[in-house]
This record gives structure tokens, C-alpha cells and sequence, in this order.
């Protein structure tokens, strides 16, 4: 008799302890989410403090008009992958408008984000070398593994480790460098100055996830790449639609012949069902949204200022992050979860981070700001942080 | 300098010849699709044959209406992962529902079929082995490659080369067998009495896929198990709703302790943006239909079964499938390209399939019957196999 592969689900207990203390974070069910920024969850209205919905579309009137007029003309699905019978003249109409957005040749709308960046996978082999910040995401790591290349990790922004991994790949196989626009768990930036000098140096492919960024960042929101004026550094772009966009879906933008390519070998898009048209339509109103009113841009941010300037006032270590996500670091996972469930209490609903989506020890309550926010809303939120720490004494 | 990771996406020219033949079957975008399961294609209304959508439902009014409900109630996204902020009550409901339907003790919804096969890679380890037949789908290996375990893969529903595979798993480790209900390319059904009894007697799980399967076989629907009267010798299923849940998402159903494991370990799950209120509401909806109109499932199989007969008729080798997807098999690239253009051209739109998704010299038309299709559209399609085949010399 083999082991049972089903054992390891009986051993996880991880959140037990907070559950007792009513501090269990996760998988809160959302009633209703309010054109506000806010939510009701356990029948109370909380301010929304942990979304990705930084320009705050996911509620406009004009997506939602968007994508059920789609849902009218052209259904509920489209029973398909995009390769055989699911693509539609919609889906081509975003893949033309977002590579023109982004001074691309071609674009490659995929059923999710997540599917987005596995399609990176087609573009590595077994002999080959990605090179990639510690802190991308978990879809960029699934890509590689299931490339079955050999993943090589630098710690976050490290140039002198990436400069030395790269000299130590294979001369006769291929590398692509990895990276992220804008890092979901820190807020912080790629150093895209140094990870494309690198790049260059070496003649490697450099692969850029604008999914947070893209939207947000740069006078025109073309993202990090175009914050650093590096456009022309990045060889592919990644992006999701469900950070600035509003809905869901993702997308790979780059040159005629890696999309070409990749519409016939990415596993993720040959082989998955298509975006929904609710979707598409939604991704194509917002990106209208996006390149014409750059407003809601510097509100996200200028709000993600004003209230990390208030978290640290606080006497909170909040890493000093150029963008709208704000982690406030606490270290360990139960007065992490505890710092939550406080938050919760006083109305603010956001986000903690613990192991394995951070190191050990680097537990933290991911807050992020929208265009949506209110001043008034802001305040809610540092007040909460101010009431919530000083009672469980993580402040002063 | 190290080879460059894009020269591969220059090499490929694999469909330029069928490409100047005006046979290039893929990404041909669908303009309208209309509720009659017929689709606008470069002008021109065709008859759709090589849709999922079994039982018609992904232009049902129902759908479009409970999912423009959604859109206009909680927004085109939920603008976060479910884990943290991205949890509807919705997608509870749907869960709930789901659990019932299959009579599984829970069920977690993700955001696309493919990343529910996804979230399969968490319940592997380096050290285990899971047995998969050979034609169970991409997703399903991706999972496997991300969960690093050993993959042994058997001929189609070859149960002594299963029983050889399993006789020899490491009993140290966990070893899990991996199939399918009904197979996409084939048609075919799993072996499953044959592969629940060795699963049995080797003490190993069984999960199975159900993603064209669950709504359109057995009485009440619930897939290939029902079908087979074996539902409690499957261990953990699978559902994709871009087939007959007519939108898209996907899910997992089995034991609560399993399904609380993968809502934390399941990285396609942790780590990707919620299914959208829109596909959440519409797959609810087609649950109402999938459990109280049975008659549809009758319609789309007995329309498979007229349809198939026609085919089988004309000469062409149907390999026999006793579901809704009608394999044609063809054998070359080209003389099924050409098939697929000359359907095209007669009215017919049919699926391509050529290699890597089926063997080296295996590329068939793929052609599904729907509970939507008409009796004068069944015979427009025959009619057009016939036109079609007596053109390029494929029948007599």
C-alpha cells in the first residue's frame, strides 16, 4: 500500500490558532461592493483598503455598460479556446487597441493574467536559464517550471547577483531575465535601469510583468517601463486586467513574431477557454478610461502618499514604497493576523500578507489605495491603524 | 553571448503553407454569435460545429441575464485574489450549489478550467507519481510539471499498462491516478470502471477532470461517474464552465478537507484574481438549467448520434465516440486544413486538430454536436462532409 496522497490535507491546521481568535483573514465573503470604495462583509459597510482596483474601475458605469451590452450581443461565453472557435472580432479589437497603447507590434489577450505570464513558458527550454527577481509572482515561477528551464533566483533588485548569475549561464543555451514593474507584496520598482543595463550587456532577453503597473505608472500609464523612459528595453511585456483594468483577463504585447509564436505554443492560451466577452469589453472600455483620463492616475497615488505619510507617522515600518500598495510590516503571522482582525473592527477592510506569500518573519498588512478614496476614507484607514496598534501595543 | 530565447519564435512558419492555401482554420474571430448556434464569421452567417457549448446555454437568456445582474450589483472584477479581498458571497453560493449537485462535501471555484487542473499540482510532491492517461489535457500535465512529481503517462484507457505503471510506484511515496471523464479530441469516455478498480486495489486516489463531461452525461448530469454509477470511486473532480455551463471559470469538488487545502496551497488559486461576478452568476444560472431541464442533455446527445451516423455514412472514420465531440479523422495536416477550408466554405464552422494536439498523423476535424442544433442544421453540416470530402477526394 502506497502513502495517501490526500494525507497532506489532514495536516493542514495553519489557521487554527487565529480562527480561535477570530482573527482568520482569509476568504471573507464580499456582500456587496459599493461604487464608494467600499464593501459590505458580515453586513457592515468597511472602507476597502487591500484592492488592486487602483483607478477604480472595476465599478464604473462604463464598464459595466460595456460588458453587459457584450453579455447581450455576444453571450455568456464563448465556448472555446481562442485557437479553434472561441476567438472573437472583439478580442482583436483589444489586442490591436492595447499594442498600439503600448508601442508594441502585437498583442495576445489570455483567459487570465495568471494564464498570461504561463504563456512565458513556451519561450524557455530545458537547457535554458531564467533569471528572475526573488519576489515575482507565483505564475511567472509555475511558467518556468513547467519549461522545465532552470530558474535562477537574485534577491529583490539585486544587480551585482543578477550580473554575476548571468555570467554564469550556459553560453550555449539560451537566458531570458524576469522581472515585475511594480512588486505586489512591497510596492516597490524594479530597478529597470540596472536590470535592462544588464540585459543588454549579456544580449538576453529581458521580460517585464506590467500587471500592476501597466495603467498606473508613467505620464501615459504605460507602466514602469515607461516611468524609467525604457521602453525600448523591455523586449515583452505581461499584464493583467484585473488590477487597473477592472475585470479579469491578461495579456502578453511584444514583437509580431514572439505573439505569432505564442499563439500556437503557449500552452495556457492554445488550450484554455477563451476571455469571456464581459470581460473583453470591460478591459477595452477601461483602457479608453486609462489613456484619457491620466486624473485618476495621480489621485491613486498622490492618496497612497498621504496615507503612507500617516502610517509611518504612526511609527509604522512601512518600507518606503513609491506606489499605491503600502505594506505595513509587523514580522510574525499571529499579531499580523491579530493587526487584522482589529482593523476589521473598526471598519477598514485590508489584506495581510504571511508566509509563503512573504519570507518567514515578514508578515505584513497590505494596504493599497485607489482613486476612489476619499479623504475622508484615507483618514478612516490611518485612524483604524492608529487604534488597532496602539490597543495591541504595536505602536506607541 | 548566449543564444537568443525569441529565435525560436522565428522558426515558426508551421502554418504558411496551409496559410497560402487559405486553410489557416486558427484564431478565426467569430463577429456575432447568434442564439440559433449559428456564428457570424468574415461576413457570413456558418453553421457552428466545433462549439463546447453542449447544451446551448452560453446565449441562453438566463445566463445573460443573471450575469448583467452581477455586473451591475458587484462590478466587472473583483480586483483581488480570493484568499485575500477578491471572495464574493457569490462564488460561496456557487460553491455550495456546486457540492450539492455532485454530492461532494465542498467545492472552490477558480477563475478558469485550466487553473482548476492547475490547482491539482498542490496535492504532489517531488518524490510522489501520478499515472496519467495519455490524452488527458495540457492543464492536467502543467499541473503535474509544477508540482514537480514523477508523470507516467499510459495508453488511452490501456488499463494493463495502468496496472504495470501502478505495480511499480515507489511505496515510500504517494502515487495519484489522473483522467478524464470524457476526452476532448476523441470523444472518448475514461475507462473508469477499470480504472476505479485498480485505483482501488492499488489504495491510490482517483481525480477525475469533468469538464466536457459534468452537465451533459448521466441522468441527473453529474458527468462520467454518474454515468458509469461509480461517483464514489472518484476521489476528487474537476469542472471547467466554458463547456456545458456555457462561460467561463472552473472548479474542484470533493472532501472538505482536501478543498480547505487547496483554498491555501493551490497556487493558480492563491495567487489569481477571482472568477468575475459575471461568469459566477451565469454558471449558477446553468446550474438551475443543468438540474431541472434534463431534455437538454438528451437533445445534444441525440443530436451527436444523427449526426454521427451521417458521417459514418459518408465514409469517414468517426472512431466511434458515444458522446457530443465527432472526431473526422483525417490523418495529414494539410488534406484536414484543406477539409476544415472547404467546410468553411459550404457553410460549416468546424475545429481543426492537428498536431501536438493530437499524435503525429492523427489530425482530424473535430466536430461537436449541441442541444441548440436544428435537424436542418445537423443535415447543413452532413451535407456539407459530403460536398467537402467528394471535392478533395477524402470519401467516395
Amino acid at each position: 500500500m502506497m502513502l495517501d496522497a490526500f494525507a497532506r490535507c489532514r495536516l493542514h491546521e495553519d489557521f487554527e490558532p487565529v480562527t480561535e481568535m477570530g482573527a482568520n483573514p482569509y476568504y471573507r465573503p464580499v456582500e456587496e461592493r459599493l461604487v464608494t470604495g467600499e464593501v459590505l462583509v458580515d453586513g457592515r459597510v468597511l472602507v476597502s483598503a487591500g484592492s488592486n482596483d487602483y483607478l477604480g474601475l472595476s465599478a464604473d458605469p462604463r464598464l459595466k455598460d460595456a460588458a453587459c451590452r457584450a453579455v447581450r450581443r455576444l453571450g455568456t461565453g464563448t465556448s472555446g479556446s481562442r485557437l479553434v472557435n472561441g476567438s472573437l472580432a472583439l478580442h482583436e479589437t483589444l489586442e490591436s487597441r492595447l499594442a498600439a497603447f503600448l508601442g508594441q507590434q502585437a498583442a495576445m489577450v489570455t483567459p487570465s493574467g495568471f494564464l498570461a505570464n504561463m504563456a512565458l513558458g513556451a519561450l524557455a527550454g530545458p537547457r535554458d536559464t531564467v533569471l528572475a527577481d526573488q519576489l515575482i509572482h507565483a505564475s511567472l515561477i509555475d511558467a518556468v517550471r513547467v519549461s522545465r528551464a532552470r530558474l535562477r533566483r537574485y534577491r529583490h533588485n539585486d544587480m551585482e547577483q543578477l550580473d554575476r548569475l548571468l555570467d554564469g549561464c550556459d553560453p550555449a543555451a539560451a537566458a531570458l531575465v524576469l522581472t515585475e514593474g511594480m512588486f505586489s507584496t512591497t510596492g516597490t520598482l524594479c530597478d529597470l535601469p540596472g536590470t535592462a543595463a544588464l540585459a543588454r550587456r549579456y544580449g538576453v532577453r529581458l521580460v517585464l510583468d506590467g500587471a500592476h503597473d501597466i495603467g498606473l505608472l508613467g505620464a501615459a500609464g504605460r507602466g514602469a517601463a515607461e516611468h524609467f523612459g525604457l521602453e525600448s528595453a523591455v523586449d515583452l511585456h505581461t499584464l493583467a486586467f484585473s488590477k487597473c483594468f477592472g475585470t479579469t483577463g491578461g495579456a502578453v504585447a511584444g514583437p509580431a513574431d514572439v505573439i505569432v509564436y505564442l499563439r500556437h505554443h503557449a500552452r495556457s492560451m492554445v488550450y484554455s477557454a477563451a476571455l469571456s466577452p464581459a470581460s473583453t469589453a470591460a478591459a477595452l472600455a477601461a483602457l479608453d478610461i486609462i489613456e484619457t483620463e491620466p486624473e485618476r492616475r495621480r489621485r491613486a497615488l498622490a492618496a497612497a502618499d498621504r496615507l503612507r505619510a500617516d502610517l509611518t507617522g504612526l511609527g509604522y515600518d512601512t518600507g518606503g514604497s513609491p506606489t499605491t500598495i503600502i505594506p505595513v510590516h509587523v514580522g510574525d503571522i499571529v499579531p499580523c493576523c491579530l493587526l487584522w482582525r482589529e482593523l476589521f473592527a473598526e471598519g477598514v477592510f485590508a489584506t495581510a500578507m504571511v508566509p509563503p506569500s512573504v519570507p518567514e518573519g515578514r508578515a505584513l498588512i497590505r494596504v493599497s489605495a485607489t482613486a476612489l478614496h476619499t479623504d475622508a476614507q484615507l483618514d478612516r484607514i490611518a485612524t483604524a491603524f492608529a487604534v488597532a496598534g496602539r490597543r495591541l501595543g504595536l505602536i506607541s
